[in-house]
């Protein structure tokens, strides 16, 4: 027991008939994700650091549904949200509406340290992103997945929210979490979806973090990364049946994902679509990057 | 036990110096809201019209920061904020940054109701709002509080958010929930806060239905309306511990209050602020309007 354990998610809800050669290039960034978090984990970056370069690096590429990635809304706009949550400490930082930031997840990390809020969003949000400092791309750098892709994707993320998300939990460092994405594709302009809820997409305490992706708003009804912990908290469950419990109790069928690490240096996924795109280790040796 | 409950607030944290006038005033249309949502109930009505009707009194009037009486921004605009959730049902609505809707707790409910998405805001939720024909006003209309009322209102949304919310839970009707607010005075444009976040300022479920009120940004770290629901399904906590164990375990020192009913037909309040304006009544003839 103890130690780091990291956990990413690239989405789920996968295309039954996806392409062997698209399988394998999601397993390829799934497990640089990974090697990112565990090199930065080693040389004992503190876990909210490590958490932000792995979402970073998620939303930089663009195969997944955020940052460069991000699905457009119905009238071919990007409106990325993210969030971050530092366990222990309980302080957050969450963001919507973004059509301009290269890392949303950085800037989540901004309006956790440097705003007077935990949320901010629209026009407000990428105002305080100017004023920050923080990179900006036009529209043309976001949404490579409208010439990039394959139809895969495109017919993947009308029927999924397609959520990237990341979390990781070193050592004493352990429990913070990060979500990022695009949103659901042809989503209404406005539309807020599960990522930058605190509770919902995204949640960290002193006993776990967790991050879901899937359909936002069943997410939402279901409060589902605080209900992990709170079975954990409330019912003393452990990690793995905590995920099992909020999955069969809780969730909708066929609607979403989970990944959760806990202080004891565990990591737990489980979803209920027929996949999830995800990358789990732990100092104590265990890796796996998945699909199905 | 069982038969209706009824509960609703108009924000937390108070000035002590609040005139004697200024009291009597906010305790009248607390006790008009209770015998709104009372007649209603004796009526028969659907208990998510009920909450609907009584939140529309309150937007309708100014003295509440919500609808008419929303605070303004930093820059002297109006965004506000509500959500609504049916419990048995688990099915929500919610929106942020309306500049224009007369009764965002009716838009609310079209979201939950008519809508794909089950959270929307700004510009997209106002689109939503002209196509769904709700009542629109001018900028005129809203923010009573800047000509209206004295320097005590001017005072305490400076310093607390006032959340003004309505709860209520009528017979096999229970565990409604919605909230409606104008926000934190002087936040930031595009700031978000727990009123529309399913499980920080509103949550119902099949045990209960729970609005919170205070600062935000504390409610959404402490997923505050969610974790009194939790302790009770999970913990097996009663109402009235359950919004004890939450505000003491769960809410930092001095920032938000709760109002709670249970499917039951039992109500509890709680705050750690100096007072919150709120009136409660149950079928088995319990009524109070407080502030301290």
């Amino acid at each position: 027991m103890g130690g780091w354990a990291i956990a990413v998610h690239g989405g789920a809800g996968i295309d039954p008939n996806l392409p062997k050669e698209r399988q394998d290039e999601a397993k390829r960034l799934l497990t640089r994700c990974l090697d990112i978090g565990i090199s930065a984990l080693r040389s004992n970056l503190p876990a909210i650091d490590v958490v932000e370069l792995v979402v970073r690096e998620l939303e930089t590429d663009p195969l997944f549904n955020s940052g460069r990635g991000s699905s457009l809304t119905e009238k071919g706009t990007v409106e990325m949200e993210a969030s971050i949550m530092d366990g222990p400490k309980r302080r957050c930082g969450a963001l919507s509406g973004l059509t301009k930031v290269k890392n949303p997840v950085s800037l989540a990390r901004l309006v956790m340290d440097k705003s007077p809020h935990s949320y901010l969003s629209f026009s407000g949000a990428e105002e305080f992103a100017r004023k920050q400092g923080v990179e900006l791309e036009e529209n043309e750098y976001f949404n490579k997945i409208t010439w990039r892709c394959s139809s895969w994707q495109k017919k993947q993320t009308q029927s999924y929210s397609i959520t990237v998300s990341q979390r990781l939990a070193p050592a004493a460092l352990l429990r913070t979490a990060a979500t990022s994405t695009g949103g659901l594709m042809n989503k209404m302009t406005g539309r807020i979806g599960d990522s930058p809820i605190i509770g919902a997409g995204t949640y960290a305490c002193e006993l776990c973090g967790v991050s879901c992706t899937g359909e936002g708003e069943a997410i939402i009804r279901s409060t589902l990364s605080r209900d992990v912990a709170a079975v954990m908290e409330y019912k003393g469950l452990n990690l793995h049946e905590a995920v099992d419990y909020v999955i069969k109790k809780r969730l909708d069928e066929g609607k979403a994902g989970i990944i959760a690490v806990s202080k004891n240096g565990e990591v737990a996924c489980g979803f209920n679509t027929n996949g999830m795109f995800r990358g789990c280790a732990t100092e104590g040796g265990f890796m796996e990057v998945g699909l199905w």
